[in-house]
């Protein structure tokens, strides 16, 4: 009988990270400072991050020990599962193998928790008191909240204002694991009053959600700021997915042709990508193919310009050589409010301009179907982030039955839609819309980067 | 360091069903005729079940074979892990060891597919249409369109008007798996269309739906009706949860003093117990202890009597011998939607009567403040008809902390909370009543027991 899925006991976990910097023929660009945009130095990060994160962002290391600690907060669900999907691949009647790393697994329902863990043990072994962050529909606050709460350690979540009142399953997660969640703009922050103060009846933004966090991060004894994606030491983190997939592939007696991940800051796909593109960088399957997925509502490798630009609307965090869209610019109200960054991880960034990877985007239409089709044939709703996963393996999995190539396609199944039905629904009633994005734009958003 | 999960591969999922009536000193009662009390035939039924489970429903036999295609689709999500609840243990400071079985992986979130696959897979070995069913909160309903599609079936699903308005997100899963989904009372039946003419604005009851279900079934060829717990085919059904988590304590290297369920309708909780119980049953572990938890909203076993009594509201179905509350009971409108049938297992009855099993009841603020913790501890939100489990798990291991003893106790998480996390905002903002029950109420629903 067929087997479909590839299981690990607790232990075959990855012992290290892989940290792709190591491989890279160049590795990406230098931070520098939001005011000054002089180089930044590691001082200039120490009120915001964790020491030892600090380290983990500049460091070349191939592998860096994950400490035993995280290891032990990670066999709550890991290692999670590998799936051959052979009855999507029926669906589909196509010749390609298809897999996919199932994340949606872990108690906050995403791949987030596997760094939000590694961030809160950094900061527990610190002695910090908490940490803030913010969050826009909630999958990273809440993978913040259940990580702090096991270290001990507090939580203040800015949860984007329209968000808080039309999603309130997300902020009652992260309450019910001892999380403090507050719409924003607040009232706690400076930042957040002003805003109030000019307009009482503002819904929020994913930026002001951030100088928010940075502000009550920086005005807070023992607090520090918590990122959810983008910067090396998030994605170094997500490679514990990427490592168990190898294991697993390698008990498939399978190799994948194309890998593939949806793309807001980067890091789930990262995660998956990197310990298998290891092998395109150091020669090895120098034809692996790579995909980045993007949303067609926030184009940033795929319309935008590779430049620096700042990490965050408020011009508070460090400026980043990556591909934007500006970091003014405001993405339409996608479903997939993961992939509404204005940029992109900077080492992803880097690979795409030496053109070791690929990217592409797609509406929400397009991912809704395909997505769709997969809960029917392999039974899991995923979010509509991950549905961006989806539709780029069908394509692939499609052109296979083109050109009757049986390739091997892997693609990160990031997390489960269980709290964005929604869209599930206004795509069965014909209500989704595929927003049209105007070149004019992402160039009006592309007129204030920093002059570097 | 510490193993906190036992997994499986799927060479290693049970290849039969263990049925309980093989081993009990008395099997339960038979069924009777719900119009003229006479002992049912199983021609009587052929109508309404297919016929593999009419057999099997009847059987004596100890051990059924778990068809390949129904084992085929079994391995979307199992085996399920077996957890030992080390944090949970630390929290509680108690001596216990505690493990728990976690079927919140299967795609719809909870153990209700186990028995959905295998009717959907009899269904269309019969060459039938499709399946009609009713659902109160969404979780059964969600099992079978998940189940039927896979299966190339049709699911009429009636599910109660209040539900379908208040919890929109069981709806849109139903929806995406292919399934058809109508607001009950509805003008599809003729019992439909009779109480919405008597009272446009009635919110619905499951003993409404279920009468439609019936009726759809019975008026449209090729269609039959499916039922989601309390018969004993299904219980048949859930042994599988059982028999993986014997060879997974095995693995742990321990055998329960304790074994723990919710019931509404008890599948769930003889689903693991069972392939335990038959050590019990057969003097092998004399002093093993199961318990079966229900809501004090509808206490079948804690406080109503032995007797027989129709399984439906509307007295369409057979007549069984189970305690009950009297099948016109309405419950308080607990958030336990599955734990409100006014009826339990013939199996567990009978093995209550008999003195092999316990069971007890609690409210919903003691089993969400249990569920609470659990969630802080372990991670994973359960539903609140799971946290019943969790309290009286609680319960067992708090009396450790005091005896000094360290009973293993084992209960079966039966499922997911991510669809019904308002259950723990009403808890989080102490507004989650805890409705106490008369006598008189009881009484009253007792008056109208069929006289056998």
């Amino acid at each position: 009988m067929r087997q479909y899925k590839y299981v690990l006991d607790e232990k075959d976990l990855p012992t290290h990270w892989y940290n792709i910097v190591a491989d890279m023929k160049e590795p990406p660009p230098p931070y520098r400072h939001p005011v000054t945009l002089d180089l930044l130095k590691p001082e200039d990060l120490a009120p915001v991050f964790p020491q030892a994160l600090i380290e983990q962002e500049a460091s070349r290391e191939r592998w860096i020990e994950i400490p035993d600690e995280v290891l032990d907060v990670l066999k709550m669900w890991r290692p999670s599962p590998l799936y051959r999907a052979y009855r999507w691949e029926k669906a589909l009647d196509t010749p390609a193998r298809i897999y996919y790393k199932w994340e949606g697994v872990s108690p906050p329902g995403s791949h987030k928790p596997n760094t939000a863990v590694a961030q809160a043990y950094y900061a527990k072994k610190e002695g910090l008191v908490g940490f803030a962050t913010e969050t826009g529909a909630g999958q990273w606050g809440s993978a913040l909240c259940f990580a702090t709460n096991l270290f001990g350690l507090k939580c203040k979540v800015f949860m984007v204002t329209i968000s808080y009142h039309q999603k309130p399953y997300r902020r009652i997660a992260m309450e019910t694991w001892g999380g403090e969640v507050v719409p924003s703009p607040s009232t706690e922050t400076k930042v957040g009053r002003d805003i109030l103060a000019r307009d009482p009846e503002t819904t929020g933004s994913l930026g002001i959600a951030i100088s928010e966090a940075l502000e009550y991060a920086l005005t807070h004894e023992g607090y520090k700021y918590s990122l959810g994606s983008v910067v090396n030491f998030v994605l170094l983190h997500q490679t514990v997915i990427g490592l168990e997939a190898r294991k697993q592939m390698e008990m498939a007696g399978d190799y994948p042709d194309i890998i593939i991940g949806c793309a807001g800051g980067g890091s789930n796909a990262a995660g998956l990508i990197y310990p298998f593109l290891k092998d395109r960088l150091t020669g090895e399957k120098p034809n692996l193919r790579a995909i980045f997925v993007e949303s067609t509502a926030c184009p940033s490798m795929t319309r935008g310009i590779y430049a620096y630009d700042w990490g965050d609307t408020a011009k508070t965090g460090p400026v980043v050589k990556m591909h934007t869209v500006g970091h003014s610019f405001i993405p339409a109200p996608v479903h997939a409010g993961g992939l509404r960054y204005h940029g992109m991880a900077p080492t992803i960034c880097a690979l795409l301009n030496q053109g070791e990877v690929e990217a592409r985007a797609y509406h929400q239409n397009a991912v809704l179907e395909a997505a769709e089709g997969f809960a029917r044939a392999e039974g899991f709703i995923v979010a509509p982030e991950t549905a961006h996963a989806v539709r780029a393996a069908y394509d692939e999995a499609m052109a296979c039955r083109e050109s009757g190539e049986s390739k091997v396609i892997l693609f990160n199944a990031s997390g489960h839609g269980h709290f964005d039905l929604g869209a599930y629904d206004a795509f069965h009633r014909r209500e989704l819309p595929d927003y049209e994005l105007e070149d004019e734009r992402i160039r009006e958003a592309l007129k204030d980067l920093p002059r570097i």
